[in-house]
């Protein structure tokens, strides 16, 4: 009887609609001061009921289409910032729309199981099809998990394991004292052991990542952090091109400071079990470290013994022009780690076969993923593919980021440092006020964008983003940065 | 365009069907050796990409019903685990699979919005009417999380948030020197604090909760863990109305304790911000708390100014009879914080007002939830009250309580110990094996169970268990049993 539930979505009229061409406004329009009135209403009701400070406008998701973001005021954004990065193919794409026109995905996303425990009959070719299809060269494990702070979380659990398991060779068990003092949070079992993490750096609130999160202290006042080393991130300056030899004494010298560190915190008593490290330092201000710094801090991670995490929960998923950030670096040897999550719409961690924990119930939790999110994942890297998105972002990525550049050069005193890949691009203002200024005139103009770190805008568009979102991007930039010069 | 997607749902077929009278089997039915011969092959193949070793079976949840989950050998098992207690309403209940037959549910799962930033016009309301309409006494306001694990990270930094917010006073902001300490990890900014927890707890594995968490050495061993209190929970004899006396000594006992640590750690330099505990110790064995112990352990909170977290990830949602199992202890106030997930569908905590951060961004992160998991969550607390499920679990659990002693008694070699409240039952084995060797011996008779602490056996079957489920399971046990006798 349950086998027979019935389900159908009318797509024919998208028969002819690709990514590039989705039924959107033309522009954006905003007619209300943001947020509007009803927005204004909406948070009243909200923070009554949750501390809902954060919260910039209410929108309406039945509305909202492609890059464009409808707002309860019926304003229309050009999306630019795409919900923290994590909307890979804008709103209410017709693919995804039909991603559970069928029994049996229907079905898996209503029977949510213990995927650990009692997974279904398809999760193995599932993982096979659509995570392991787009896996970074050299990572043939995977493990799902739900978002990502807790796929930090997780690897840099994967991270400790695999370090005691060197130290404590193959062939020895767990003694019999591990086993007991873990149990009170005491060494051998709970070891002192650390994650070297850099000043800048963002991954995730929960308080193992927390304690490697670097970015803002609001995110990190009155709680409690594990004593683990901090070192410094490149900080570049630009143009790029302009300063290539100051460039390369900054990554020596932050790289300098890593080998210190991991020397320091051995001598401590809490060696290094693994670096954890973005590609581009997201929330803390999009910084950029150089292919060559990567190369030489994965050096320095072998030589060590120090496993090796690259964060890729907001630069994966296919902004930066590939699948993985780190695809752009030509690294030796694949990183031990790369975590996911924001735009993959499930969380979890590619490893190499050395990472695999020997024993069961290590990274364990009820439902390790969730299947329903793998199947609206299937869909968004089919569309990826076939309407050849990765090269979209670059042809895209190139035209925005040139079109930034002569704006920094026709507004030096306004903004600078225009960096990035692909439409993973940012800019500095060139101060904390002028930033926040701009991205509220941009919004005010129909344009979301977003801060991060001190004074940098970031612009994080969905993969569907057109030349013609760029034009009109840059257009409605070049009449604020006018307006506030 | 997009406005006019059309999805039907055929669920007429479904109009005289309630939760008690589903399209279910007639009973188990058993025709290979479990795990049967597709779920090793497939074994072997999940085995092959990430560790697999916590799997027991694959299933087939297109046609698992009800109470029954079907394998991929097609064997049909009574499910008295319910994916580790996560699945309120059974397999494929036609109330949840019609909860995306509307235009306005589908965009929602699909457009999942950063729900912190830019939440989706009905999330206030949804708040109010689904999450809220179940809230605790005296908890008015709400934090939507993901899983169980985040969810008492979060609730854990919203303890030591407010106990540094009441020490620094509300007239006083964050001070210079906190705001450059905490961004390495340093005291003030990153204050010495701990969280109070009980040997035999689960709260999850990531890091924070990790060192909460103290129900088996698995989980914890190669992980680093902060240095915070452990007070013993009751251990009671059994039945409960033989061993009264003996029963409050240890309540005694134990609360003794924990006035000893608090005192301890506030002079250890590590002053106790919070107390975490479930209402029963899950899996640590199920490990009951008298209502008397827990009125006098906030009592304790109270006079320490120590947050009380009661942690409903496993006992909330219906099982015990009450929609939260503290609710049966008739507590004095409401507890700071209760946190939920698994049956609830998504992860969150209920708070007092008094707990409320006067910041923005203290408790967040991308996601903060997921629309798409409260409509879910929706059709299951209106079937609930619909189909009166939470009676239905009070008078089942009665009869399962009283065949499982029943069975105690003429079983004593082989278990003892019957307890818990609703369905939300277990009992012991007298050793390990033996508990190891029951759960398999069910589960090749059709039964599914689970084990949990030393040498416990717990059930948590679906709210839908019905009287003839219970029958079947009793008849079963017995049958296994005699076998092992």
């Amino acid at each position: 009887m349950v086998e027979k539930v019935l389900i159908c979505l009318d797509l024919a009229r998208y028969a002819q609609t690709s990514s590039s061409n989705l039924p959107e406004p033309s522009g954006p329009t905003v007619h209300t001061e943001i947020p509007g009135p009803r927005s204004k209403q909406l948070f009243k009701d909200l923070n009554d009921i949750q501390q809902a400070g954060a919260v910039q406008i209410f929108a309406n998701y039945d509305k909202s289409v492609g890059n464009y973001l409808v707002d309860v005021d019926g304003n229309v954004l050009l999306d630019v910032y795409t919900q923290i990065s994590s909307i890979p193919l804008g709103y209410n794409h017709p693919d995804l729309l039909g991603a559970f026109s069928k029994e049996h995905t229907l079905k898996s996303l209503i029977n949510r199981p213990a995927l650990g425990v009692f997974p279904g009959e398809d999760w193995p070719k599932k993982l096979r099809d659509v995570l392991l299809k787009v896996a970074p060269h050299g990572l043939p494990d995977i493990m799902t998990m739900m978002c990502g702070s807790c796929s930090n979380e997780n690897a840099i659990k994967n991270l400790f394991i695999a370090y005691q398991r060197k130290k404590r060779g193959d062939t020895r068990d767990f003694s019999a004292e591990e086993k007991q003092s873990c149990m009170i949070n005491l060494p051998p079992g709970s070891p002192k052991l650390s994650i070297l993490s850099f000043h800048g750096a963002f991954h995730g609130r929960t308080l193992g990542v927390l304690s490697t999160t670097h970015s803002k202290a609001i995110h990190k006042l009155d709680i409690p952090a594990f004593d683990w080393p901090i070192a410094h991130f490149p900080s570049y300056k630009y143009p790029l091109s302009e300063y290539i030899r100051e460039n390369e004494k900054e990554d020596e010298k932050c790289l300098a400071e890593v080998e210190e560190l991991i020397e320091k915190y051995e001598k401590k008593g809490i060696p290094v079990a693994g670096i954890i490290v973005e590609p581009i330092q997201a929330e803390g201000g999009d910084n950029e470290g150089s292919p060559s710094f990567f190369q030489k801090l994965q050096q320095i991670a072998k030589k060590n013994g120090v496993g090796l995490l690259i964060d890729e929960v907001q630069t994966g998923g296919g902004a930066t022009g590939k699948m993985w950030c780190h695809e752009h670096f030509d690294l030796k040897s694949p990183p031990d780690i790369v975590t996911f999550s924001k735009k993959m719409q499930l969380g979890g961690f590619y490893h190499t076969a050395d990472m695999k924990p020997p024993h069961a119930y290590r990274i364990f939790n009820t439902w390790m993923g969730d299947p329903g999110k793998l199947i609206i994942l299937e869909e968004v890297l089919n569309v990826i593919r076939r309407d050849n998105l990765l090269d979209n972002v670059t042809k895209v990525g190139h035209k925005l980021k040139s079109g930034l550049e002569e704006l920094q050069n026709e507004f030096p005193n306004l903004i600078n440092s225009v960096r990035g890949r692909g439409t993973f691009l940012a800019l500095n203002a060139t101060d904390d006020k002028l930033r926040d200024n701009i991205v509220a005139t941009l919004r005010q103009q129909g344009v979301q964008t977003g801060g991060c770190g001190e004074k940098s805008v970031r612009l994080r568009p969905a993969l569907i983003f057109q030349d013609r979102h760029a034009d009109i991007f840059l257009d409605k930039f070049r009449q604020v940065l006018q307006k506030l010069k």
